[in-house]
């Protein structure tokens, strides 16, 4: 196997596969490995963890073909502090792979590919396909994964949902206090109901590079498949049924307010602070005849904290809320004025974009 | 006690000062407050962990006397919170402080200022004071700091010495495996021997704002004080001796190396790329056979490398060093060409920067 290529371009798809190179703690050392592919002039570098691969392509001229695996943070630390602008050249032997570029040269003992784990293909012509650009992806995706739930007991919670209703895309996800939906496409032509894990999620999201415009998913029974230009992230989707969230959703509450977004997190804030004993706990009021509506702390040992907002209020009513999840709503909405609608104690919190109506999160209130 | 005061300048000060503030794991209570004093329109925020003290000084007006200490961290957010531009107005009664601006309140519980500890004062008139621009001090300290230990069973190596001699002022630090010196003020009227924290040293260079041009630093027995414009930080030096460290800088090495900064950088990075798995161990070897300077790892299990430095040489030497160590030193050196110095494998290298002599910095090799 030899590839001669720039260094810069090496860097960077060493880069983008070495993440997810397990480290030395992988019970399969080979897992270690970066799995360097050379097949008529057309490299490939791959990386997997089991379950989930990343596969970055480079265009290189003069190659000759072969594969073989080398240690990935190593391979790509050492490309990386090789001079920009400088062609490097690979080459195989045996199972080391000799390395040179300009003054410098270094040999890097490595594996045979015999031992690397592959995941299985996803044939194109059988998968369910969608397309969209990357910006609206990313943003949309980075909206729902905050809804997300750690807990690996509940595992079809901790990933993101991907299903299709009444013709468009919807991504949802839910750590059941807390629920976050985004419609994506709005005529699709196939339809899917698939878990996908939220850590593969992040890693396509540290692919994007910019000079990528396009996103293309591809799912099959057990797996999907993210193209963003050069680079591929395959995972295993989560095996499991998510729940039936959209009954979840009010479709009304009594008490809607439309609220200046900065407003509205600066209050949450200040009671925050005040709100760290009791896990967070704020109780958000409104109130006709002050004429506003208020978030305080429901703790007082550090003291006592009431802010409000100056609006125009039809009824009273009162929620208590995490302030965390709170924020973490008001943090990934876009607009300057947002719709905080509320019922009663018991019903759930619902949070726009005053200006969209794509996205919406949804928040129990704990017991006041 | 009444203070009113801008938003921004009132956040400011706490910021400088609840850094400090030991957190709730303080063994005292009262350390994780700040101390609020308001003498004829002067005010003070002041902070201690009993080690070292901050005090910020806030001009206002429209002010009441009073003193009063409250948490640190949670005044310190709640004001960062508040609407820039606001006048924040602050009033103490009993042991709670009440704090308006604009739509904004709340009641912070606090505690006397009688149980809160300070620092005893440093002397004006008696202290021994140096003064020098900040972007001096700034550079120059951190270029030592690096050098210090961090190992708390030998306190002393945990400082910077400050030390005059022959009628200059010097910073020194030492952990027994390299040494850094820089020479600061030329003409001193005053001499001080003494060891300064690096942690207190660390507050210090965080306490830097932009708009501070000039430090005054003031020793007496048992303290030290570094003014700052507004701030001031106080410390407790460390009482013990420092090592003897001028007869440990070699007055000459017998191969005298001019050598590029970065290529030097880089070939050490990449050679400790493979000297991990012995604790970074790199060999520097000048030849003038092949009429170069090289770097390599002594490990060999990860692969071979060996990358040079094409260079005048007259006499072949050998001496192997800490690859971290190197790489501190380079980090903290200015000049595109430094000067890398040694003798025989046991004596210590001497790196300086080619164009300045106040810098040196001088590491011990480790056995071949």
């Amino acid at each position: 196997m030899e590839i001669k290529i720039i260094q810069e371009k090496l860097a960077k798809a060493l880069g983008a596969v070495s993440r997810v190179a397990a480290g030395t703690k992988a019970s399969l050392p080979i897992l270690n490995n970066v799995l360097i592919r050379v097949d008529d002039n057309k490299v490939s570098l791959t990386t997997t963890n089991l379950d989930m691969a990343v596969v970055s392509y480079l265009p290189a001229t003069q190659c000759k073909n072969g594969v073989i695996t080398v240690p990935a943070r190593l391979m790509a630390e050492f490309v990386s502090n090789l001079p920009r602008g400088e062609v490097v050249n690979i080459v195989s032997k045996d199972d080391k792979v000799e390395i040179r570029a300009g003054e410098y040269s270094s040999i890097i003992n490595g594996a045979s590919a015999e031992g690397f784990p592959e995941l299985p293909e996803i044939e194109d012509d059988k998968a369910v396909k969608f397309q969209m650009g990357v910006d609206e992806f990313k943003a949309g995706l980075s909206q729902v994964m905050i809804a997300a739930s750690s807990d690996m007991t509940r595992p079809a919670l901790t990933g993101v949902y991907f299903n299709t209703f009444e013709g468009a895309l919807y991504l949802a996800a839910t750590d059941g206090y807390r629920l976050a939906e985004r419609k994506f496409i709005d005529k699709v032509q196939s339809e899917v109901a698939a878990i996908v894990p939220t850590v593969s999620l992040q890693e396509v999201l540290r692919s994007i590079s910019d000079d990528v415009e396009e996103i293309e998913i591809l799912f099959d029974e057990a797996q999907v498949r993210f193209r963003l230009g050069e680079i591929e992230v395959t995972s295993k989707l989560i095996d499991g049924s998510f729940p039936d969230y959209r009954q979840l959703i009010p479709k009304q509450t009594e008490i809607n307010l439309e609220l200046k977004r900065d407003e509205l997190v600066r209050i949450t804030k200040l009671a925050a602070l005040f709100a760290k004993e009791v896990g967070g706990s704020i109780v958000c009021e409104s109130s006709v005849e002050k004429g506003g509506f208020s978030v305080a702390s429901v703790a007082n040992e550090l003291g006592e904290n009431n802010s409000s907002i100056k609006v125009k209020v039809e009824a009273d009513g009162k929620v208590t809320l995490n302030s965390r999840f709170l924020l973490d709503a008001l943090n990934v909405l876009n607009d300057k004025e947002v719709e905080f609608g509320f019922s009663n104690k018991l019903d759930p919190v619902v949070l726009r974009d005053k200006k969209s109506t794509e996205y919406v999160h949804i928040i129990m209130p704990l017991k006041g």
